[in-house]
């Protein structure tokens, strides 16, 4: 017999009673029973419940023992009957009389229960993340996370592509986050840096002639720690093509995001492949106020700045004059309720520090509210006529700058269709946002600066980069989206050292500044490069919206806390001076403030 | 029609001729063959042959273009011929004659060239690694690498394992090799450090209940940069199991090994799983001179110091008796040749700074050499008798010190192999070298000292480390071994903090010294922590064999040089002021020596 376990404990069923069993696992439940002891036996792949008659030598250690000690124990598999089955567990039918234990390791008092699910204070989890790693929810996302990032590498490669690793330790990047770095001992003075993402190294595999690249790559950004983002690593699906335009990344890529996201969506619908919505930057803009839209939101957001060009709404008209935007949010249905919600959608918009949320409440067929007042009755029959909307809807307005306008329109949208419960939750809705403007006007420096991506391909090429309007030129870039969140993002990217020139030099930098920055990539670029392009998506968020998970830390094993420290290892840490004089470096302690 | 191709350069075939097709890639190489111009366009898929006939526009275009330009050439297939066939090209029976050609991206003069293998300067094949990359065999390897990387996630996956992903940013270990370091920028003063390897992390899986993991982990060693080992990063086949007995461990991978060396094997013969032999250390290092045997070696080494016992060779008859060993090398069928090759194992010897090799040669029946003459003749026959030893063989003698005579008959064992030819180059003979002994005892220090790995459980637990001598003690520790490499190292932890705490002291370290160095472990263990056991296999090692690669280098993407330096991207690199600020270290100036 196996020295631990002849079967795992979720292994057992109606077919094995009678059988002579040995089970080795976790003691994670005891009850006393008059004088007879169940005890919940529990490992990886379940919980086989154990029994320990009255006055046996088994019931005698099983009853010593602090819950989550390690015991083996031989026992013969027994039925439960009908009224003792539990449905809930795989091994509910049956149970194992316990003839004799073996304790492999017993458990000290336990600073965090594993059994139930109960709120714990983070450093506590996080300093006895092996502990809390036992319990059922976490455990099962982390198993489940496991699961995606496999099924994604089998996808991959049965869509033709190949993993490759790109180093780690590698050069500091200038554009984007902050770099971890790491100081060379050989290079005094020196440092390597751990990479944001393989960007220049993925483009490099493309000019080696390796065709479809992907990597399940861990990415380093020394940024300070947000809800939506762990300090330290985190992973992208991270790809590249090459010879391919835009429409082949994305028909390749449909189908494995698509499935992926069904084989683990427990049944939620998805959107199928080859039917994601491809909206450009602008009109999400203007529909959703996002270019992160949540597609299960059915709201969709109408300019009506026409609308008001001499409005009896003096506001509106004044504003519409001055050249500002009127954005229309629906509100179907809400019409029908109380003025509350419409006042206090009111209120939140200007909590949020604009000047507030104009509304209209159709109510028994009468539009209600002062810009249905002043606005004038025919022109506001032809405002709700345009808008579609009917009897009992309601309807804000967003108004200001375009950009500003957007973005309220975006938030108030989100506000109403949570609100009003107008989203389906329980289902995954994808689109890609493509045609995202390759320029951007910078406020705060005044001037013209890269909106996203330095490397992508400018739509128009280098005709459009000489004769049209920065601020006018798309990108050959996009981005994918779920359910509000994006998901991935990616480009065809600038293969022409001619056109990654001519494209820094419209934000100011020289033909010098590009060989400096992307010395290797600029220099890779001369000798035959293929047109290429790919994308990344973010594991972990994808992770997250599979596991329903709201925090990072719970799909993640060995998170750090949100001051970057593992508790659990005691990282970061003092070096030792022999350390650092190896490293060449020494700590400069911060200055006091005062 | 695609916009770059309807093929890849290595699909068309006899079936596609009349076919309008669209290819593109890489000008390969170019031939003119009396106007005609011959173009091997190539791809990550193949190579196919273009024609551009005499006077067209394709030719005028591609008759300028360098080679490594990147083109699109829309033509139509034409069969080649028998005559004109190449049967070493997946696409020799075919041609595309080109109509239109479309440049892409031209070249620069090439710094090295792609086709062709010659040797280049390795400083230029690292700064144009992504020319480098493109020629045939190390385009071939990494693509290769890439092949068995995923067949071992398969086969892992297979037999139960899940992959899991454990921390980069870490805590310093403070045994071992050198760390990376990474300054914190929120916590001044302190560090985090790269893994050596995920061996807590792993050990903490199974503390935390997740039975079988394993991950292709990218592991970091400061180490000065050697032969058989690059700088920065290099990856591991990690993986462990818990309820495991070291047995099962073995059952487990045998199976996974040999099968991802079968399947890349290119034909060779692989030792079988289930039969690798288990060769305790001791047994090694007597018959093989070495804990990593090269069993595709015929000879074994025999132990004769008895039959020297009192010899009328006195040399070793004296150093018998002060406690040398003796150890016969047998050389089949060297007795025939000239004494020269003899003396050279000798000369060897010596150059290695041993006292030399003594030796009999078998010459017609005769025993020749100073050691049969002296031994005398009886004496003499009886040892060849025992050796086994045929007419026209021969037997070289090492003596010395145990571990000395080990080591020179593990090393003379090696070079009479190769010099006689006796090594079958062509299979991979496969072993497990078990017993590990778990002490040893350190000369310079002149203290007991761990000899492997700390984390391993002594054979006979508690009682053995209480009773025995220490240097007797072996470990639950296994490596694997092929031809002559250590594949995988690992071991049965030793999960009992009582057991821990017990195997330090016999070194020398307290409790406290414990808790300070492996807090997260210890502290884990006392939680219910089941017997756990698994291994690590290089992954690099197994590529550089199945890849019949002599340096780490031919099998690698993006390799540092040997000065630890990346010189496509150029790192290590000066980081800025700003950046060194907000981490808050200062670089120091190693001092001139003087």
């Amino acid at each position: 017999m196996h020295a631990y376990r002849t079967h795992t404990c979720g292994a057992l069923r109606e077919a094995d009673v009678g059988t002579a069993v040995r089970l080795s696992g976790w003691v994670h439940r005891k009850r006393d029973h008059g004088g007879v002891l169940f005890v919940d036996l529990r490992d990886h792949y379940g919980i086989t419940q154990m029994v320990a008659k009255a006055d046996s030598e088994a019931l005698r250690v099983l009853e010593g023992l602090r819950l989550e000690s390690v015991v083996t124990i031989d026992g013969t598999v027994v039925a439960r009957g009908p009224e003792a089955t539990n449905p809930k567990m795989e091994t509910g039918t049956i149970e194992v009389v316990a003839d004799a234990v073996t304790v492999l390791s017993t458990a000290a008092e336990l600073p965090l229960p594993v059994a139930g699910e109960q709120d714990y204070p983070e450093d506590i989890r996080l300093r006895y993340r092996f502990l809390d790693l036992r319990r059922e929810t976490l455990h099962a996302n982390i198993v489940k996370r496991t699961k995606i990032i496999s099924d994604m590498r089998r996808r991959m490669e049965g869509a033709g592509f190949t993993e490759y690793s790109t180093p780690i330790l590698t050069a500091s990047s200038p554009e984007g986050a902050r770099d971890f770095l790491v100081p060379s001992r050989i290079h005094p003075g020196k440092f390597y840096a751990l990479p944001q993402a393989p960007q220049q190294y993925k483009q490099l595999l493309m000019v080696a002639g390796f065709d479809r690249y992907f990597q399940i790559a861990p990415c380093f950004r020394d940024e300070d720690p947000r809800a939506d983002r762990l300090p330290g690593e985190f992973y992208q699906l991270d790809l590249e093509m090459s010879f391919v335009t835009q429409e082949e990344v994305w028909d390749t890529m449909e189908p494995v995001i698509a499935q992926v996201f069904e084989q683990f969506a427990d049944g939620k619908p998805v959107t199928p492949a080859g039917s994601f919505p491809r909206i450009p930057h602008a009109e999400a803009l203007l529909k959703y106020g996002s270019d992160k839209p949540d597609l299960r939101n059915p709201i969709e957001i109408v300019d009506v700045t026409d609308h008001f060009v001499g409005s009896g709404f003096g506001i509106f008209a004044s504003l519409v004059e001055s050249g500002a935007r009127i954005r229309a949010i629906p509100a179907p249905g809400a019409g029908a309720g109380s003025r509350k919600f419409f006042d206090e959608m009111n209120n939140w918009a200007r909590g949020e520090g604009y000047s507030g949320l104009g509304y209209i409440n159709i109510k028994d067929g009468v539009p209600g509210g002062p810009i249905a007042k002043n606005h004038g009755e025919e022109a506001t029959a032809k405002l709700i006529a345009a808008l579609g909307l009917g009897d009992n809807d309601g309807v804000f307005f967003a108004a200001g700058k375009e950009a500003q306008a957007a973005k309220l329109a975006g938030l108030a949208r989100t506000r109403v269709g949570e609100t009003l419960d107008l989203i389906d939750k329980d289902r995954f809705a994808l689109c890609w946002i493509v045609d995202f403007p390759f320029y951007e006007y910078d406020e705060d420096t005044k001037s013209v600066d890269f909106a996203h991506n330095p490397f992508s391909m400018p739509q128009g090429g280098l005709e459009a980069l000489s004769t049209q309007d920065p601020l006018t030129i798309n990108a050959y870039q996009y981005d994918m989206v779920c359910n509000g969140f994006e998901i991935a993002s990616g480009s065809i990217r600038n293969q022409s050292p001619e056109l990654m020139v001519k494209a820094f030099e419209l934000v100011g930098l020289s033909q010098q500044d590009v060989e400096d920055r992307f010395g290797g990539l600029y220099r890779a670029f001369q000798y035959g490069a293929p047109p290429h392009g790919g994308m990344a998506a973010g594991v972990d968020r994808i992770v997250m919206l599979l596991c329903g998970a709201q925090n990072l830390r719970e799909i993640t094993l060995f998170p750090m806390n949100q001051k970057a420290e593992d508790l659990l290892m005691g990282a970061p840490s003092a070096a030792e001076f022999k350390q650092l004089r190896e490293l060449h470096v020494r700590v400069v302690e911060p200055q006091a403030k005062g």
